[in-house]
C-alpha cells in the first residue's frame, strides 16, 4: 500500500479517488474502483431522483464493502434540483464522504457534518480553496487547467496549483487534472498533495458504462485533441475535440448567444447520439491526460498498474541522492 | 548531489538549467548559477554582434571554471541576423551547450555536432521533440503552457507533455515551464525528465541584471497575474499582466494587425521603460511559476533550497510506501 493522511482518513488502500463523472459514476464504476483499494465515487445527478439515487447506493453495496462517496454538483440547471433531498439521502443511507463541486456546499455543511460526512470540495483557484477551508469542508480537490470538464476561467494548470494550495492551506488538498499514471501519482504527491483524482482515466476501463465508440476515439486521442468550449459563457469547459466541439467553438467565437448554443449543449442530446453510434455529435469530457491513455483495461489493472509504477518511480528517485 | 543522466553527460552537480533568458541571461547570472552547480545559459542575442557574445564568454569564464552553455534562438527578426557568426563563436570560443529555441538547428547541426557541442533544443511540442531528435539533437528542453515566454499554439501543460515526450523519444527529456521549487523538481524526475529548466525562478534572484522594480512587483504577483498576448500572431507569449499586455490583449480581440501591435511588442521599448522605473510599460516575460515566488534570495540559495527541498520530498515519497 501508499500510505497518506487520504488513505488513512477514508479507509482505503491507495491515495487514488475516481472524480465524479456526469452518467458514468454509476454502480459497475464505482464498485469496481473500491474494490481495487481506490476511492469510488457515485455522481447524485446522474440519477433523476433522490429515490434512485438511494437505490443506486444500495446496488452498489451488493457489488462491494468497500468504502465509496456520492459526487453533489451545485450548478444552475434549467429544471431546479432538490438538492436537499439528495443531502438527506446521503445522510439516511450512511455514505461517509462527498464531493462537492460547482458552488460551494456552505447551504449543507450543518446537515452532512452532523452526520459524520466528510467533505472534498472540488475547485479550480486558490481563493474558492480557501473558502472551502473556511466554510468546514474536510479536504479540497483541486483542478488544473489540463482536466476534464470545468477547469474555470483562470488556467493555472495543476503543476502551480497544487504547491499554490498546499502552502495556502491546513486541509489536505487532492491533485486533479493530467492525472492518469503512476508518474503522475508521484509528481502529485511530491507538489504536497495527498491523493490524485482522476476522471479520464477511469473512463477508459472496461468498467465505465459508456459506449464502446467513445472509449474507441479517445484510444487514438491525443493530447492536443482536447477543445475549450463554453468560454464566452463564463462556464468553459473542457472536451474531445470533434465536429461538434468545434462547430461549437467556431460559433462562439461568431459570438452567438446561449440560446443558440444551447441545442448543441444538451446533454440529452449527447447521450442519445452517443447511443446511436455517434460520438463525433456528441459532448464528451475529456482531459489533456488522454493523449496520455492508450488502453482500456480493467480498473483493477489501471489501479495495479498505477500502484506499481509509482513505487518503481520513487524507488528510482530514491536512488537518485548521492553522498 | 543529485545524480542523472544530466548532470553526467554535462559535468554539473544538480539537474537544473538555466533557460536563456533575452537581457537576463548575461554573465552576472550565468556564473552565478554555474558556481552554484546548476547548468547556466547566456543568449547569445542579447549581445548585438558575434563578437561581443565571445567577449562575454570570455568575461563569464572569469568568475567561473564551471560549465555553462549558450542560448541561440532562431526567429524572424527585422534586422536580419548572422546566425553562423554566432555558431562560430561557440565553436571557437569552446563552448560545448548549446540550447537552441524557436526554428530547430537543423542547419548548424554538422558543425556544432563537428565541434562536439551537445544541443539542446526547446520546443512546446511532441512533434518538434520527434524532428529535434530525428536531427540528431541531443536532448530536448519540453516547454508547458504555464511557461514564461512562448508556449506554442497547443495549450498542452508540462504534466501531460513531460511524459508524453519522454515516452516517445529515446533522447532525454528536460521538463520546463512551470518549475520553481524542489516540490517541481521532484515532480518532474518522477514524470520521466532527467533535469529542470527554469527562468523566472532565475529571474528573481539578487544577481540577476534587472531592474529591481521588475523583481519587486513580480514578487507579490500570483499564478493568475499572468496572461497570454501575440495569439492573433501565432506567436503567443505568456506575459506579466500589466497595462502593456492588457491593452494588447484587448487590441488582439479587436482584431489589430502586426503593424498596430507592433510599437508596443518592441523589446527595446520595454527595456527603456523598465529602465525609467515603468514596469507597468513593459513586456515582461513570466510564468505561472511567479506565484510560487515571494523573495529575491541569491542564486546559491535558491539552488541549496531547491535541491534541500528534494531530498526531503523524494525521502518523504519513500517512507510512504508500506509492506
Amino acid at each position: 500500500m501508499f500510505e497518506t493522511q487520504f488513505t488513512v482518513d477514508f479507509g482505503v488502500k491507495y491515495p487514488i479517488i475516481q472524480g465524479g463523472m456526469m452518467w458514468v459514476s454509476k454502480k459497475e464504476l464505482v464498485s469496481a474502483v473500491s474494490n481495487a483499494g481506490a476511492l469510488g465515487i457515485l455522481t447524485a445527478l446522474t440519477f433523476e431522483t433522490p429515490d434512485t439515487l438511494a437505490n443506486e447506493i444500495e446496488e452498489t453495496r451488493k457489488l462491494t464493502d468497500k468504502p465509496f462517496g456520492v459526487n453533489l454538483t451545485f450548478l444552475p440547471t434549467l429544471k431546479p434540483v432538490d438538492y436537499d433531498a439528495y443531502v438527506d439521502v446521503v445522510v439516511q443511507t450512511g455514505i461517509k464522504v462527498v464531493e462537492t463541486a460547482g458552488r460551494n456546499p456552505e447551504k449543507y455543511m450543518d446537515k452532512l457534518k452532523g452526520a459524520g460526512v466528510k467533505v472534498i470540495h472540488k475547485c479550480t483557484s486558490v481563493r474558492h480553496a480557501k473558502k472551502a477551508q473556511e466554510i468546514g469542508c474536510d479536504y479540497v480537490s483541486i483542478d488544473g487547467f489540463e482536466c476534464a470538464g470545468h477547469p474555470g476561467e483562470d488556467d493555472v494548470t495543476s503543476l502551480i496549483l497544487i504547491p499554490r494550495a498546499s502552502d495556502e492551506l491546513e486541509i489536505p488538498v487532492i491533485a486533479s487534472g493530467g492525472f492518469g499514471d503512476g508518474r503522475g501519482l508521484v509528481a502529485a504527491l511530491s507538489l504536497g498533495a495527498v491523493a490524485v483524482n482522476m476522471g479520464t482515466r477511469f473512463m477508459m476501463t472496461k468498467e465505465a458504462p459508456i459506449h464502446d465508440k467513445v472509449k474507441e476515439v479517445l484510444m487514438v486521442a491525443k493530447e492536443t485533441d482536447t477543445i475549450l468550449i463554453e468560454r464566452s459563457l463564463r462556464n468553459t469547459m473542457r472536451a474531445w475535440r470533434n465536429e461538434l466541439t468545434i462547430k461549437i467553438a467556431e460559433m462562439e467565437k461568431e459570438g452567438a448567444t446561449l440560446n443558440e448554443l444551447a441545442p448543441l449543449l444538451s446533454g440529452k442530446r449527447s447521450f442519445e447520439n452517443i447511443m446511436k453510434g455517434k460520438p463525433e455529435q456528441a459532448l464528451v469530457a475529456c482531459g489533456e491526460v488522454v493523449g496520455l491513455i492508450n488502453d482500456v483495461p480493467t480498473v483493477e489493472e489501471v489501479v495495479n498498474n498505477i500502484i506499481s509504477q509509482a513505487k518503481s518511480v520513487v524507488e528510482r528517485n530514491y536512488s537518485l541522492i548521492k553522498d
